[in-house]
């Protein structure tokens, strides 16, 4: 079951929500918001209460939704507790640790419920070593205009789309949606700040070791994002990606939640992460991934066009249209570097 | 006493120790360093055991060694012992802390020692706001490089400097040496990665709050270093400068511990920092800090007269030839920033 209390409709908020029931292996049976009852999301019911997913025995419970700072709304707590008493297990990407609380701990110790925080870093991690440049395979990172717009369903999209062609590729996960639906990873955005680029060198690893020529690794935040851009650039050098996938929502201008500071056009953005890519490794936008959710297909159909106009790349939004341009025009760019083929 | 086991001798490593000699507002009366037994430190006498520093009756023992990924060398654990039955309080910026540690943290209870884990975060951390903006003052953050090449004795020196102009200036710690020398701070590459800009922020204000016309920010990392860039940014991002001072060691090509990965031009260095500053606040360069400890008088001349020409902006060594001509420098720099005056 997937705990969304009040945010199962917000496609921002319920963004692990969301990603977990269109990508992830394991069945979602029911989804739990009071404000939503007998409504549904991708055929999954919506309950109101813990008691009304008793039937379908669900084995564990995700936290589905996102909060600025990543702690709870204190009318959750109750929620957690329910859940616990009635032996379901909590899945949980907030920076908030559920294993770390007293009450919770103690509650899930007597019912036998399995408490996961999917954000814990894990021991042992170090500054990053330069051993990223020796995993063998191109790596392919998104990045963004912002947060939250696709960036993770963008890299899925094309794991899957150069699976169907019968390219080995390999998701990469780097928070808590990610791993939520890929069973492995580490949250990037919740490691000690000097091991950023590190975790990131270690995933990679981990990902060329799990096979695969392509490694389409998920990003984070923005370069030009006033809270979270550290770890955007810590990702960008730590993952050492041979090409970049842009992602952007169509039409915005500003970054969400921040009034007053302005995306940066999609221009000044792809030359900004060639910029700043490993000297080392330099590393330019392949193409441009459009999120065109709030368009209707015309508009779409013109966003996409401005886009292409504006940079001089192929452009698309491949959860409308299908990812088959953009990973084209990635393999060409791929193909296309010096050295690599 | 500072404690600097087989490190008292190397700029890099002891750089903890030499910030504290050098700006630190508690006296010193020994540093540990078994490989330089009878030797000084700016008239502080080198000794070789806990014994020996026991007559100049130590309040606490300093850390004063930095370690790649902040562990202790496993040899230190008995001198940390040694001092903590002694009664001796130990001031620690390592990333491992020694709060934590359960056998010295009985040692301490035992006998009364005080354990400090220096870049320990604040509780009750958050992401970024956008209140950095709302600080009155000018905010001048030194960037470089590289690690390790004197960020934080520019910001010191020029606080200094124009302290002595009769300008209110105060300095800004950011990791643990300064919070050391300052007694206040956060060290911001200790913090979840998510809070980065936040802890930033958080800092400026309380900058702001403690009185300064001119607020000295101590930078950490660098832009395109490939283990701590993403703290570098986050820092940029969440002290929102107004200027930097660019921070270089004369002679340097490539990444200290890194080999194969090249410094960037100063000329590329100073626009790339303007080029990800925050678009709603967009800060360059206003004048080049070298560092030329490894060159005589003439060859620092000369790089000082190199980076002005590379550059056209005015550089100077404030270390060996005084800091005026930079503040002069950075001083007109904020005067002529549009709407500032």
């Amino acid at each position: 079951m997937i705990l969304a209390e009040g945010y199962s409709g917000d496609p921002h908020w319920a963004k692990t929500m969301n990603g977990v029931l269109r990508y992830g292996q394991d069945e979602v049976v029911a989804i739990l918001d009071s404000t939503r009852v007998g409504e549904q999301e991708r055929g999954v019911p919506i309950v109101g209460d813990v008691a009304s997913v008793l039937p379908f025995r669900p084995e564990a419970a995700l936290v589905g939704v996102a909060t600025v700072g990543g702690r709870f709304p204190p009318s959750w707590r109750e929620l957690l507790r329910e859940c616990i008493l009635q032996g379901i297990g909590i899945d949980n990407g907030l920076h908030e640790f559920i294993e770390d609380d007293p009450e919770l701990a103690t509650l899930a110790a007597a019912s036998g419920a399995t408490l996961r925080d999917l954000r814990r870093p894990p021991a042992g991690l170090e500054v990053a070593t330069g051993a990223n440049l020796d995993v063998p395979g191109d790596i392919v990172l998104t990045v963004g205009s912002d947060c939250a717009i696709g960036k993770m369903t963008v890299s899925l999209e094309l794991a899957r789309e150069a699976e169907e062609r019968g390219i080995s590729a390999r998701f990469v996960p780097t928070g808590q949606t990610g791993i939520a639906i890929a069973g492995w990873g580490i949250s990037v955005d919740a490691v000690v700040a000097d091991f950023i680029a590190g975790a990131a060198e270690q995933l990679v690893i981990e990902g060329g070791r799990r096979g695969g020529d392509l490694l389409l690794v998920e990003g984070q935040g923005s370069l030009s994002h006033p809270g979270y851009s550290g770890v955007t650039l810590g990702l960008i050098h730590g993952a050492a990606p041979h090409a970049f996938v842009l992602c952007h929502m169509a039409g915005a201008t500003e970054i969400d939640g921040y009034p007053g500071h302005p995306l940066l056009p999609l221009a000044e953005l792809v030359e900004l992460h060639e910029r700043v890519s490993l000297p080392c490794r330099r590393a330019s936008v392949a193409c441009i991934a459009l999120n065109t959710s709030n368009l209707d297909d015309h508009g779409a159909r013109a966003a996409v066009a401005a886009a292409e106009a504006e940079t001089g790349l192929v452009a698309d939004d491949p959860r409308r249209f299908g990812s088959s341009r953009l990973l084209d025009a990635l393999i060409e760019h791929l193909a296309c570097l010096p050295g690599r083929r």
